[in-house]
């Protein structure tokens, strides 16, 4: 059983929760903590050996919490994703795999490409591929997308190289659901081209970045990030093949994060207890 | 205040720990804790922000944890350290700078080096300096080293690139005490001339180890590691160049550790609560 | 076109090279040298832009190089290869992604293994999977097993995860065209159980090795290695997860190198020209 | 003998070269070329084993070379650089270090500190130390500074943490010659107090980049750059720390490129040849 506490911090909050935790013989097998001292914010996630009825522990810690607390229990141990793409393979790719081997910890209920190149590999694993064309009208192409989304049950969208910039009206409809991978050390590069400026730039290294979608464009919560060397020899078709192997990387990364209930989000970051 | 504890693990010991710190109102700004479950064993390092008296709270401590547990309370801010080394100058170096600038955390006593080449850089830095010749006579070379350093306070002995393999009377003498640089990524590469081991098997990466000195050469409990990138145009003098890069940053690295009351000892290797 | 030579070194080896090809109007795109000083041996792979007549130009150079010289021209754009694996998925299911989208730079020839637990994987990308049963006579398992793979074409194998140690009459009859990937930062930890014994040695990075299979086991060229920080906290089990990932990326990037026709053998170890 | 050249590209370039070198009985040690094909420009270092007369290969290699080819013979081996610096001593000491043990490939003519609180460090190595007060009046401050620059020969000037920004006029006087340090990972996080912006951000990474400075604040040529993870639980305070590391290690590594002739600049980046 896992447990997550984001609440206002104050003296003695792991003495009560631990506490409790004994008090009913739960076993801690892994706690983490975090306080963000300049916000007043506690941040904890824990994984307790016994599971029991989620609602009287959620409000035994109700009555010791502060009342802002958000507390999480046993969140569902299988998340439902729906994963967004273009026309590039590598990240829909390793997801479809670990999917179809049951490591992903999360299961895939479809795939919207706004182009087809991605249906057969999705067709090969039996996974539902549903093409949107993204014509003129930019509204009209979002209505469709979010028609479909609503045919299914989902916890997160994944933008696994969805290369449409979402309006502010779609990306408000799913608050922290939606998780992008972005192809630079962000905030350099943000925007179109990254591997493009990082060539004109002339930088030493280029990045990945996971994070959470926000109004503001490639300016959302952080979850993970990597990098690789780059150099003079690199043209910036080279820095894009060699980008895809971390931005599959990064990526894979971060929805193992998120899945495992170790993302917390306030003031546009994260904590991630790992 | 820093409280670091070592004891069996069983179910409670959080609770009962933060418990008994709430009660007496300190507010803990950090805590770290570890359960190796296979050997059963709790490891927890806390910083708390109200400094009493010591020896309450460590019988406070005592009388709630397993009979069997190492408590340390507020050990010394400032260890004291005593620094073999031989003929090259980086670790030296390095520890010499942040001794003077006090952010080793821990204050250099004196150096001892069976090479005269490193006396000029202690003389200036105003560090002692003491040349012990290491003759044919082993026994006799670590009996005036064990006198020297029988002069001084000390905490630790700091090996920074000391060439001498040390016998089983001397090791023994300091249990866990004596931390040693070595110039691979143990445990490839131990015993002499990692290097040109590292070069005569074609590795793609080299690296160092800081480790606790034990009976077995090279084998005591690793506190960190390091590698970098390596290839086919390095030859050995390249490799000694570029592995002193990383010798020096893995062994500020691990003296910061052992100095912060971050690193446990058990099974001959290490928990380091960061 | 690609050239690749291997040669003893002499002065004036890359005047007469690229004189030779100043005067048949190549352009050089990309040149890559190298010069082992001990070994006196010279390495040189070229990218030019013009295609012409293979035997010629290989004839040509012939006369300007020592008589020992490999020269290589134009090595087949696409290597094909046969992947040996046991039940883990990660490393084939990647080599079959890029496979697919022909991003490998070989074909995947038909797969063997000796669970059946990969049939189902490979048969969605519709590559041929035989199933060779590892019963109690090795020699038979071996017998059948290159029965298997002489019904195909090939340039590699690729043992993906392949848990079986082949014997040396199977290794001799491939030298030098057999991959491996070793779950542990070669030569640390060779053998059985690596990450068991990463763990009991508590090291503080844990890595993967793609090299060539020779007569010892996990002793042959190394190709390709990187590493992962490790910690306490990892449980073996953990290691083995956080391990697939690097597994599965050393492999993939060792196969580029070697389909590139960028790796040397010599001396038990490889010159890499990228 | 190091030669250096860069050039416009055309066929037959590298031929041309080391025919001529080959022809003087020269050896070439070791050679890297790379051609940017987008801008049409040829770079070179060469490392032979013969030294002769410079002027005379010079000649010979203007003869064969493009008209705009800029060479240069056996740069000084000992290069010759200013520091300045503000109070942080880290990237000093470093670089102190090395000139006191003759590593760093260069020596060290004086350090310009506009606070004194690095001068007793420089005494202790003989290094002269010159403070400059920096007043209200900017230009007075830099026409003082430049005073001293010029009592002294020198190379490249080191901004090893020299936190005032240098007026245009300044810059100019020096064009590629002004090594800077910048404590964020270029091009995010340029101008002040780049720690606190990427604490703000809650990046995942955090580092450092060495480059030429040029009039545009931190959008000069950039020669190295490094990360480090970061996380939730770093604060600002606790990044400065960490930074200072790779600020020391980025700094040296930028210092040996250059010193070691390794670096070209075009396009407002560079070309390492190592």
């Amino acid at each position: 059983m896992i447990i997550v506490i984001q609440c206002t911090d104050r003296v003695g909050l792991v003495a009560a929760i631990s506490g409790l935790l004994a008090q009913k013989q739960f076993n801690i097998i892994s706690m983490h903590e975090h306080v963000d001292n300049t916000a007043n914010l506690f941040f904890m996630r824990l994984e307790v050996d016994k599971t029991i009825d989620d609602e009287r522990i959620e409000d035994d810690l109700r009555d010791i919490l502060p009342n802002n607390a958000i507390i999480k229990i046993n969140p569902a141990a299988q998340k439902k994703i729906i994963v967004l793409v273009t026309k590039e393979y590598h990240c829909l790719a390793d997801i479809l795999v670990r999917n179809y081997f049951n490591t992903l910890g999360a299961s895939v209920q479809c795939v919207i490409g706004n182009h087809e190149t991605l249906q057969d590999i999705c067709k090969r694993f039996d996974v539902p591929f549903f093409y949107v064309e993204a014509g003129n009208d930019k509204a009209e192409f979002e209505q469709q997308v979010i028609n479909t989304i609503q045919n299914h049950d989902y916890d997160y969208l994944v933008l696994a190289k969805f290369m449409r910039i979402l309006s502010h009206d779609f990306v408000s409809r799913f608050p922290m659901q939606i998780i992008n991978i972005h192809h630079s050390f962000l905030p350099a590069f943000a925007g179109a081209s990254p591997y493009r400026q990082a060539y004109e730039r002339g930088v030493k290294l280029i990045g990945a970045t996971a994070h959470y979608v926000t109004d503001e464009l490639d300016e959302g919560p952080i979850i993970a990030q990597q990098i690789i060397p780059a150099n003079h020899s690199l043209t910036v078709a080279d820095m894009v093949k060699a980008g895809k192997e971390i931005e599959t990387a990064v990526l894979a990364k971060a929805l193992k994060l998120v899945f495992d209930d170790r993302v917390f989000v306030y003031k546009n970051k994260t904590v991630v207890l790992e």
